[in-house]
């Protein structure tokens, strides 16, 4: 068992609200996070695949096809947006990291599976202090 | 003549818009930057500053000084926001890196003056890939 | 079950010294690091939680919370210290990394259980080539 | 049980081929990577080693003795080399990421048992996007 | 007068060698770096870029542009590329970094005059340690 | 004319302190950074060398030269050590980063003439937030 990792980048905007709350308990909860017109972060998306190394070829997976498929099956939805209005696999759910990490996990999670390998982890790091890792359960 | 850096760092989200333009218009010259409810980075700030070593310090300016002033002055402001909507001193000006760096000049030059030493760039970094510098000319 | 990370820095120096060897003895084992007057290092500490999602806020524990946990706890004692003489709670003590974090460990562990998570890993970054992880067993 | 990580880096050039298929084979499932005169990297390797806290150094293993086995075992031979010609131990081996971690590890794991640890991780770090994990089953 | 970078990278291969030399004298003058079957980084190849902000993008040139620039001028053409048998326009000169940075100006800056800037630097980070810059003349 | 960079690495603790102050104005000038047993950093060394590309090498100095001559005559003397007490030539200097630019550039500049190039910065990144630079003048 192999574990290969490939990250991608992408940029968006956000804000920490919770709509069943008063404007003053979101402040009190979230702070700056919750303000009115969002804020913005470069995130790093690393998604972890493991698997065994095919004799054939010495990989788990071709990095290329990974990169492709989180490209087109995330990026490319999430990239240069608003995460709370733009991105309907968001809808109902607070954009906070821990939440677009299992958002994100239940998109790759099949897809990976169809490459003969298995998603180990998705990690996402929002700033060069905080991240967030999802293994599935 | 020596020159000291002090990194700072905030996040933020933008939007690439010229509103004297059609929205096609925008998007024909700012692609993704454009979309309406904006996206975000996590910027670096690095401020540039010259001047004599003193020789009761060992410092040109003391950093923690300059720290201050750049959180006072920028930081505080710009942090967890919209750059198009919640700043005053960047009203009517389209948020590119390179108007920010223009802005953030005109904010710190006569302050570290102050402290008897000259800004000498400001360096925003707003991806991995992007970045710009502005030297006051 | 979700893990999230938050990063802090401390610049500290710190000497390898086992005070029941001989000088000689400790040059042996300790080569440079065991240098009379110290060394020092920018630490990055970071500290990993794990806990479930709340749907209420969509976080594991609240980063603010865990940023001024590790801040009031643990940074405001060691930055800018000698690790070897300026720590009560890392009296007797040799400052290795190793020992760093587990000494970290017993520290952050119970305030954390107090926010209703559970600390998974301590991590030490040293320098950029040297780094150690404590798992709490 | 405590976890320490000692990261080296090499420069290397390789090429993926599996000289038991066609050219065409080759570019259809390795692409670019297939070039014919190869291409290359700045690999980064970080060897994770896990044991008991010695209370007489604080070390688990001391990381000047980590740093010189894995120089004198792996990096004095990859080192500034083309790996799919120059390395007796890849002998036959398509040096894809994934096969370099293996190799690694069954250099490495004896040689860290004999200094009363134990091998974790094999880590390489490809690119700033790619990189593999080995954990020795 | 304001400058911009774009960072792009491409992983290469290349040898340090002097077809007038014999092969002791080029491993004399450059030891490890003239290995017969070459040796290979990741390289960063950092463009800098200045001119005057346009009022109505607030660019000095569109960093998209920039970017299908590089990728299409320089990228295309070396990454996955052996740098001494594979490149055109580097045939007949020694694929040191100096002279890569020399023959990306001569390529780059005519492009970025029709856009209506000036290319300032070319900046090649070879190895974390290691880079070059260059300004034309 | 080009310019090529090389980056060394130091570990070292030091005490920001005018000893013609008393220790009341010595505090409240450089703060925590005059702690009594002083702290630490892992600093960076930059040194950029400007001169012509000789056309038999490609190189305007060896980096291999450049290393060796850094290591040898600034690394060997400041590493692992206390920059206040353990080093000659910072006897009677406040070792603030800037003073340290100054003093590495007086060592640096004469023995890189020796190899035919001209010292153009010492860049001695001292944090991830804070650095200097020293052009000679």
């Amino acid at each position: 068992m192999v574990y290969i990792q490939r990250r991608e980048t992408f940029s968006a905007s956000h804000r920490l609200y919770n709509p069943s709350w008063t404007e003053e308990r979101n402040f009190e909860i979230f702070g700056k996070c919750s303000n009115k017109r969002g804020h913005g972060h470069n995130f790093q998306l690393i998604v972890v695949v493991k698997g065994e190394v095919n004799p054939e070829t010495g990989f788990v997976m071709n990095l290329a096809d990974l990169k492709n498929l989180i490209r087109s099956n995330i990026i490319e939805f999430v990239d240069h947006t608003s995460l709370n209005e733009d991105i309907d696999f968001l809808d109902g759910i607070i954009p906070s990291t821990e939440n677009l990490a299992i958002a994100f996990w239940k998109i790759l999670s099949p897809l990976i599976v169809d490459h003969g390998a298995k998603l180990h982890c998705v990690h996402i790091i929002e700033t060069e202090n905080n991240s967030v890792e999802y293994f599935g359960k």
